[in-house]
């Protein structure tokens, strides 16, 4: 145990970013909460306050917090939700040998939890809540959460931005998420079992989120490398974590995860299933389904993907693809829909797994398990199929109260991206669209981060509440540190793109600080404010590396003499003078400009 | 000399990308044109030809081709453009020290050739030819490229793509070309003094293009790094490269370049005139512009990038914008113009201008020297006043037989993108648009390849002709190679992504080539189709080293239990074998895929 310790500790990532400092916000229905931002200071010279923005890092950014991997995260959510008095506490299911492969490479996380789940009748999902008009602490939590630090009373400015029929607020209040919620276009993940969380919302008046996945799989991978990859993940920006992990160990692996994670949790528990029944797919069945839900549910997972529209009428319709079934889940369930002939199971026990979720408050992430894997295949029969099946099931899920959203691919080229938008809006009623991707084009294997952040871009404008990143190690193997790093990061870019196209109130501010900073040669402000600091100075470094050159008023573009910033804020100056004066004296201050204005050569501090 | 010439040999990357063959094919008009594609084998067990694919890696990347930098490329053009019998040689323009900005610290490339010009009356641009009807072997040659390898009739099949107005033929003939040519609607920029050129095209009607910038500065760089980068460049499938240096030895690191370049290099000679005036912008004059541009022109650059059109009365629209003017050029311009409160010379003199190109056939670039450097001055007054002025001289131009493109921004939120392109193509009547980016926001510093890879594609799409490609550094620091060939790569993604979308009926090929490869796990060709089968293969050994895993029915991501590729052959197997049947022999046909299907499992080979 010792020695996993210290690997564990070794490799994880802790304290604050550049020039940032974690702030936490109470909230006013709910004073216990603490939302957290993160505040960037910039340069005195700027004279502007500090840039507060989202926070998705949990406590390991704050100096403040001790981090305990083998403790897990503080459990605050427990007492707010014990105090409803509508859940129980319960002995759980009993570990199996199977349940981790009968490995036992991994050792049980050192702390163990009695479950939660809802008392017999009641009614616990924030579906249900906020149907009932209740604004529960998670609610208030994200509405604060999504105002990234601004004061209820902003000047209204225009909106710029194309929204495509989205409603978002200039200011999220608590009603407004209650109000998403209650008509299902939004969802706030967290599992009963999930106490360490720090609540988000996903849906399409929100901002654009995305989701980083990690996981071991059969032929690589260890739990600390795991532990670290989600540290990391959420250190750059994400704001989900999907544990795809599909060897050996994987109950065991799942449990150091949660335990240590403040953002959602999710899972594809047909994977552990399949490991349950030594890899036949044929030999699947609810009863090891359902049984691997409810470990899934006890352990605090916050969403599944569930693939249950890969009906057996629609295997036949991918027939002719050039890439068939390329989701593991879906192509799972085909087969054991073709050994069997029969309805797959997911489908025909739909509803009691609704039943399940309801209990944890565990949401539905419905899988798309006919999503194209080539441009090729991207839009057709299959895949709509598909969806309209995933429609019909969003529906069943809202009926028994359960959160949802709805899985996209994949493989589109830029012409059909909007279709899937809007197709998926229709058919399923507005429930948060999560799509991966979609890659734009198949042809640079190494580069999917760049095929993909182009859709995922494209489909977070038109719509698309979380984007499900890609790696550059995608068709290729398995993401390392580097990779999640730079997948994060590329789907940052996407959904902020995405955030300011659809003229978020709020997003255009830091793209304008750091502008100004650009403008204003703050060369450390234009780091700092930036998505990754390090990799910015370290850039700047390699080209001008001495510690004068934060402060030169040029770049190694350019050099000192032909600096465009340089001469643009001495034109700006210049015009702007021109303009106070009348039109008779601009030629006069054409010769004051030249008299002052020296060289455009501006001499290296 | 000679130690300069075993760095400059040193440095260069030479040789076929992997499972690669050159192959040439002759015109028919011109016999003696040799038109370069690649052809990608593909493993026998594909049972599918050779893919060819365009090539603009020049002579490199032939191993019959002899490769001495100090000779330059084979001048292969002269004979059929002195054939023509409307140019003369003449002696030029002797060199003065200013040209170099007296440093002497690159030496004179060893070759000298005496410039060509049109003899007094006669119209030798691309575009005059084409409206006198004459298909010019650089028309020819460009047509065979574009048809990448194709036979001339192919097998309709209808279009799949939004090309928003474009007309993209199945099949470029030289008369399409002509045609395009003469209407405006496309350029081959190719200078008489370039005879090196591979030529290539930029319309809205043909292959999505891209340009890698490369260049020295007062800071950084040398003429061994700059020529390495072009090939390099050039390597990964850049079609354009324009050389910015800015510092001295201006002229000869051009003259190593434009010798050993087999694709059109641009330039902004206003970087040039200002060496020549000490760095003052109020120096600037028309007579050292004129002399630069003669000078440039004698040396073959193909494109120059004019910015005339930052008139006086625009400046003060730029007063307010967050980030001024960012274009070097235009500052420069700005500035004088405001110190002589005149007039922008390049503007006064634009017809003088024009006669000294079309004596060479060098394009313009028409600068946006007000765009945009920031998301938040984007679409603004400043912009879009500039750009009615390049519509002016748009006109101008092709009054005087010159061939034309536009420059676009710069940073632009995805919203904004579209109104780009439609007002560049009314202002400018369909002239080719050469964008940078654009950028889709501005808080990515480190990231900006992918910030505006994001836009580039979507301007593609929209019917921009060529993307200029902007690399991790932007902003922060000069590229290295490592840099270029990033920001190449990510902008062929663009380029292609948007050919793709736009329904190009030869794009989606490589695609499915590489999807079919994918589906088949043959691996190699997987590797080899791609747009960098290096890093492709480098990131699969990074997780599978073994050479057996190079044949392997499965990948890291999945392991062998789970490959969802491997079960979906079985599927789609059984799914065909199901369709053959009728209806109620579906029943006994599970049961035979059962009994023939066996595992999911797949041991490893």
């Amino acid at each position: 145990m010792d020695k996993l310790t210290d690997a564990l500790n070794f490799h994880i990532t802790t304290g604050p970013l550049p020039a940032s400092r974690k702030v936490y916000q109470p909230g006013k229905l709910h004073p216990d909460i603490r939302v957290p931002h993160r505040e960037i200071a910039t340069h005195p010279s700027a004279n502007e306050p500090p840039l507060a923005v989202y926070d998705t890092s949990g406590p390991y950014t704050d100096p403040e917090a001790e981090i305990d991997i083998n403790r897990g995260l503080p459990r605050w959510r427990t007492a707010s939700i014990l105090a409803r008095g509508d859940v129980e506490a319960y002995d759980g299911r009993l570990l199996r040998p199977e349940d981790d492969g009968g490995s036992g490479a991994v050792p049980a996380f050192p702390v163990t939890h009695r479950p939660l789940r809802a008392k017999a009748g009641r009614a616990v999902t924030q579906l249900e809540y906020a149907r009932r008009g209740i604004i529960t602490p998670e609610m208030e939590y994200v509405a604060i959460r999504e105002n990234e630090g601004r004061a209820a009373l902003q000047e209204k400015r225009a909106r710029d931005g194309e929204d495509f029929g989205a409603s978002i607020p200039d200011f999220v209040t608590p009603e407004f998420v209650r109000d998403e919620i209650a008509r299902g276009r939004a969802i706030i993940p967290c599992n009963l079992n999930h106490p360490e969380l720090e609540p988000m919302i996903i849906g399409r008046n929100f901002l654009v989120k995305v989701n980083a996945n990690i996981g071991n799989s059969a032929v690589t991978s260890s739990v600390a490398e795991e532990v670290d990859k989600m540290v990391w993940a959420i250190r750059w920006g994400a704001d989900t974590v999907m544990d795809l992990s599909t060897g050996r160990n994987i109950h065991n692996i799942r449990d150091w995860i949660i335990r240590n994670s403040p953002v959602p949790i999710g899972t594809v528990p047909i994977y552990q299933a399949l490991e349950k029944v030594g890899g036949r797919a044929q030999d699947l069945s609810w009863e090891v389904y359902r049984d691997t839900l409810i470990e899934q549910c006890e352990q605090g997972v916050d969403y599944f993907t569930v693939h249950a529209g890969v009906r057996l009428a629609y295997i036949p319709l991918t027939a002719n693809r050039v890439t068939g079934i390329v989701s593991r889940g879906g192509s799972i369930m085909a087969k054991w829909c073709l050994a069997h002939h029969r309805e797959s199971f997911l489908y025909e026990h739909f509803e009691e797994i609704c039943d399940i979720l309801r209990a944890y408050d565990v949401s539905f992430s419905l899988g798309d398990g006919l999503r194209p894997g080539s441009t090729a295949d991207a839009n057709d029969a299959a895949q709509f199929a598909e969806l309209e099946t995933l429609g019909e099931l969003t529906r069943i899920a809202w009926d028994k109260g359960v959160q949802v959203m709805i899985e996209g691919p994949g493989h589109v080229p830029m012409h059909k991206i909007k279709a899937n938008m809007d197709k998926q809006l229709k058919a399923c009623g507005e429930a948060p669209f999560y799509t991966l991707g979609p890659l734009t084009t198949d042809i640079a294997p190494g580069y999917d981060h760049i095929t993909s952040g182009i859709g995922a871009a494209m489909i977070g404008w038109y719509g698309c509440a979380m984007l499900c990143y890609v790696t550059p190690k995608e068709h290729l193997g398995l993401p390392d540190r580097n990779d999640v790093k730079t997948g994060v990061i590329t789907y940052k870019i996407a959904a902020h793109a995405a955030d300011l196209a659809k003229g978020h109130p709020n997003a255009a501010r830091r793209d304008d600080a750091l502008s100004r900073a650009r403008f204003e040669f703050r060369w450390e402000d234009q780091f700092n404010l930036g998505l990754d600091p390090e990799t910015a100075r370290d850039f700047h470094d390699k080209t001008l590396p001495k510690e004068a050159h934060k402060l030169a008023h040029f770049c190694s573009m350019c050099g000192p003499k032909f600096c465009s910033m340089k001469i643009s804020q001495e034109v700006r100056d210049a015009a702007r003078q021109q303009n106070d004066v009348a039109e008779s004296g601009m030629a006069e201050m054409a010769e004051r400009f030249r008299r002052q204005g020296g060289e455009i050569y501006h001499p290296s501090r």
